[in-house]
C-alpha cells in the first residue's frame, strides 16, 4: 500500500474523550476526523472536522457517517455493531475493530465464555437469573462481583456481594440479566494497552498496574510495580487475547494478578482505555494515534517506554465523594443526573506550573459526582524513576484540583 | 490569578500552519481556539472550535473576533495592528504580543533601528531609495541583501545584489520601499525561540542551528552545532531582544555566527517560528503551548531539552527546485499562482514506518514549489547524540517524499 497526504477521514461513533484525544493525536498527520454523538458539542467537537449529532442507534446518522469517511471506528461500546457493519457494507469503507468483536465483548458473558474457550484464564464466573441462584453461588464462591452483562461502565453494573441475604436487592441494581464472577483477594490490578495491526501483527505497551476505588479508576502507573514474572506472564495473555480478537486497534485488556502470581483476564475493552492515557507522554506513540493507524492499516508506531508516567483522574468532585468508602456497595447512587452541575475545575494554576506535568481536560461543561472530567500525567525521563515518587506526586497535585466552591 | 477550567477561549488572527499547530497544542489544556483566516477551511480550520472567515485587514471580522475570545493573538505578521489594538480595546480583551511591537517588527528598517537604539547588534543595514544609492551600497559593503521592508516572508522580498549593475532590476523585484544589508560571510545562521511571559519573565530554549536555501529554511537541528561561547552569546542577544519588546508571547530570533564568533540579530517574529517547530518533540514544552500559555498570562512551561531534533520542511517540489539553485535572485519566480496544483505527498509510508520520527502535515490542499506543506521531526532521547547523523536522517526520510506524479 502507498500512502498520501492529505490523509484520510476517519469516522468515529463516539465522540467523548477518547475520541477528543484521537482526534488530538492525528491532526499532525492529516488525518481529518468526523465524530458521531448524541450530544451536540461533545468533547471532541471543537478539536475536530465535524460532528454528526445523533444516537449511536440512529441508523441515518451511522449510513451519513459511513458515506462520509474512508474508514470507521468506535471509541464507545454502546456502538451498535449491526448498525455500523451494515453502513460499512453499503459505503464499502472498513470499520474495526470487528463488530463481531464488539458484539462479543459487549454481553461480559459471552466475552468470558470466548475466552475460555481459547484457554486464556479468567476468574470463575457464572450466570445468574434468580436470587436463589445468586445466593449458591456467593455461599460456593465466598463473596461475588455481580456483573450486569451488558451496558456496565466505571464501576456502573458492578455491585460486590458478599451475604446471601443482599442477593435480591443486588439483582434488582443490576436490573437485567447478570453474570457473577469469583470475588478474587487480588494483589493489584494491572492492564495492557494491546495493539492489533495490519497482516495480524500484535505488540503491547508496557504494563501498567490500575488503582480503582469505588470500582472507577484513579491512577495508573507504568511500567507497573511488579515483578519480572508477572509482567512477562501479562504480556503473554494480552498477546493471547489480541490473537482471539478479530480487527485492527488498540484494546484495553484488563487483568487480575492474583497473590499467587497469576494473571486472569477481568475484562476487554475494544478501543483506547483509560489504563493508557499515560501513554500520551509516556510512550513513543500514544494509544489513541496507534489506534488510529492501526484502524487504517498504516504502519504501527512504536510503543516502546520513553518515561515511567502516573497518570492521575480527576472525577466529578461536587460532592464528598470520600463518605463513598464506607457505601462501596452502590457507587452509582453518586451518579445520579440530578446531581449535575456547571463544572468549574478550580486551582489549576499548580497544575500548569508543575514540572513534568501534563494537563488533559476533556471539554465537559458539566459535572456530577464521579464522571470523569479530565486527567493529569506526571513523568519523569529516568528510566528507573521511583513510581512511589510518581505517583505521591501525581495525587497530590490532582487533589489540589476542585469543582466545589472555595 | 486563580486558573479555572474550562478554559478560556483565544482568537488568533491567522489560520495558517502555525494557527493549526497552537489549537493541537493547546486543546489539551482546554483551550478554545477560534481562528481568523480569509481562506475557507485553512489549515488550522479541521483542529479549531472555529473559523471566522475574513481577511486581515477586516475590521467587522477582527471585532466579531475580539467579542467571542478572552484574549487575541496572532500568527501572522500581516496581522494589522492598529484594527487588532482598537478591537481588543473595544471588547476589553487582552492582545499579545503588544500591537506596538508588531508595527516595529512589519517594517525591517524600523526593526533593525529598534535594535541598534537598544544596542543590540545587527548587520550593517541602510535604506535605499534609488538606484543609485543601492549601487554606491553595494560597492560599499562589497555586496548587499536588498530587502522589501514590508511584507516579506520566507525570501520573498529579500534579493541578494552583488554588482551595482543589478541595482535596478533588484529595486524592481522588491517593489516598493527597501533596505539594504551587508552581504555576511557568516559560519552559520542560527536562532533563539524567546518566550516573554507575565511580570517580564523571559525564557529561552536551546539555540538552535537553521540551515537555509534560496533564503528559505529547509532544516533545523537543536541543539546547534556551533561551541559553547556562540551558544552564550546568542541566548544573551536573545535576553537582551526579549527584554526590548513589549507583549507576552513566544519571539522567533534569527541570528547570524559570524565567522568570528559574533553573534548579529537578523530578524524578528512575534510568534512561533518555524525554526522553533522541533521544540514540539524536542522540548518539554512545545514552543506553541508556550505561546499560548504566555499570551494568556498562564505558568509558562519548561523550555527544556528533552532530545536532540532536527526538523526537515517539507516544500511544494511540483517543479524541479534544485534547477532554482542556479537562480537565488528570483526565487519569488517560483511561487507563481499559476503553478498552484491539488497536492498529493507520495511515499508517506516510509516516514510513519520510521523510528522516532514525527510528521506534521499542515492540511494545506494545493501545492506550489517552495510552499510549505509539513514537516518532519527527527529525535534521539540521547542527549549527546549525533546531530550530523539525526540531520541526515531527516533528510533522508523528507528526500524520499515527492508531491511529483510517479
Amino acid at each position: 500500500m502507498t500512502i498520501t497526504l492529505p490523509g484520510p477521514t476517519l469516522g468515529v461513533v463516539g465522540g467523548g474523550q477518547l475520541g477528543r484525544m484521537m482526534g488530538e493525536a492525528v491532526a499532525p498527520l492529516g488525518v481529518d476526523v468526523v465524530v458521531l454523538d448524541p450530544t451536540p458539542d461533545c468533547p471532541a467537537s471543537p478539536v475536530v472536522s465535524d460532528q454528526i449529532v445523533g444516537g449511536f442507534d440512529d441508523a441515518d446518522a451511522i449510513h451519513e457517517l459511513a458515506s462520509r469517511v474512508d474508514a470507521l471506528t468506535f471509541e464507545i461500546e454502546l456502538a451498535d455493531p449491526d448498525l455500523m457493519a451494515e453502513a460499512a457494507a453499503e459505503h464499502d469503507v472498513p470499520v474495526h475493530p470487528d463488530p463481531d468483536t464488539l458484539r462479543t465483548i459487549q454481553d461480559k458473558l459471552v466475552q468470558k465464555e470466548a475466552l475460555v474457550d481459547a484457554g486464556i484464564p479468567v476468574p470463575e464466573f457464572v450466570a445468574v437469573a434468580t436470587a436463589e441462584g445468586l445466593e449458591r453461588v456467593v455461599e460456593e464462591y465466598g463473596g461475588v462481583m455481580l456483573k450486569a452483562r451488558e451496558g456496565g461502565y466505571d464501576g456502573r453494573g458492578n455491585v460486590p456481594v458478599d451475604d446471601p441475604a443482599d442477593a435480591t436487592d443486588a439483582l434488582d441494581e443490576i436490573g437485567g440479566n447478570a453474570m457473577a464472577e469469583e470475588f478474587l483477594d487480588f494483589e493489584r490490578e494491572i492492564a495492557v494497552m494491546g495493539l492489533k495491526g495490519a497482516d495480524g501483527e500484535t505488540r503491547t505497551y508496557p504494563v501498567t498496574e490500575t488503582i480503582h476505588r469505588e470500582e472507577i479508576l484513579r491512577e495508573s502507573v507504568a511500567p507497573a510495580r511488579t515483578d519480572d514474572a508477572v509482567v512477562a506472564e501479562a504480556e503473554s495473555v494480552a498477546h493471547d487475547v489480541l490473537d482471539v480478537l478479530d480487527g485492527r486497534g488498540v484494546y484495553g485488556i484488563e487483568l487480575f494478578e492474583t497473590r499467587d502470581g497469576e494473571v486472569l483476564v477481568n475484562e476487554i475493552a475494544p478501543r483506547p482505555h483509560n489504563s493508557g492515557h499515560w501513554t500520551i507522554e509516556g510512550a513513543r506513540t500514544s494509544q489513541f494515534e496507534n489506534h488510529v493507524r492501526a484502524v487504517l492499516g498504516w504502519p504501527l508506531g512504536s510503543t516502546d517506554l520513553v518515561a515511567p508516567a502516573v497518570t492521575a483522574n480527576i472525577l466529578g468532585d461536587v460532592h464528598e465523594s470520600r463518605a463513598l468508602v464506607s457505601q462501596p456497595e452502590s457507587p452509582r447512587d453518586s451518579g445520579d443526573v440530578d446531581e449535575t452541575q456547571p463544572a468549574t475545575l478550580r486551582n489549576v494554576d499548580s497544575v500548569l506550573a508543575a514540572a513534568d506535568t501534563d494537563l488533559h481536560w476533556y471539554g465537559k461543561d458539566d459535572v456530577r459526582p464521579l464522571r470523569k472530567m479530565g486527567h493529569l500525567t506526571a513523568t519523569d525521563r529516568n528510566v528507573d524513576a521511583d513510581r512511589d515518587a510518581l505517583l505521591s506526586r501525581a495525587r497530590d497535585l490532582r487533589d489540589g484540583l476542585t469543582f466545589r466552591d472555595a
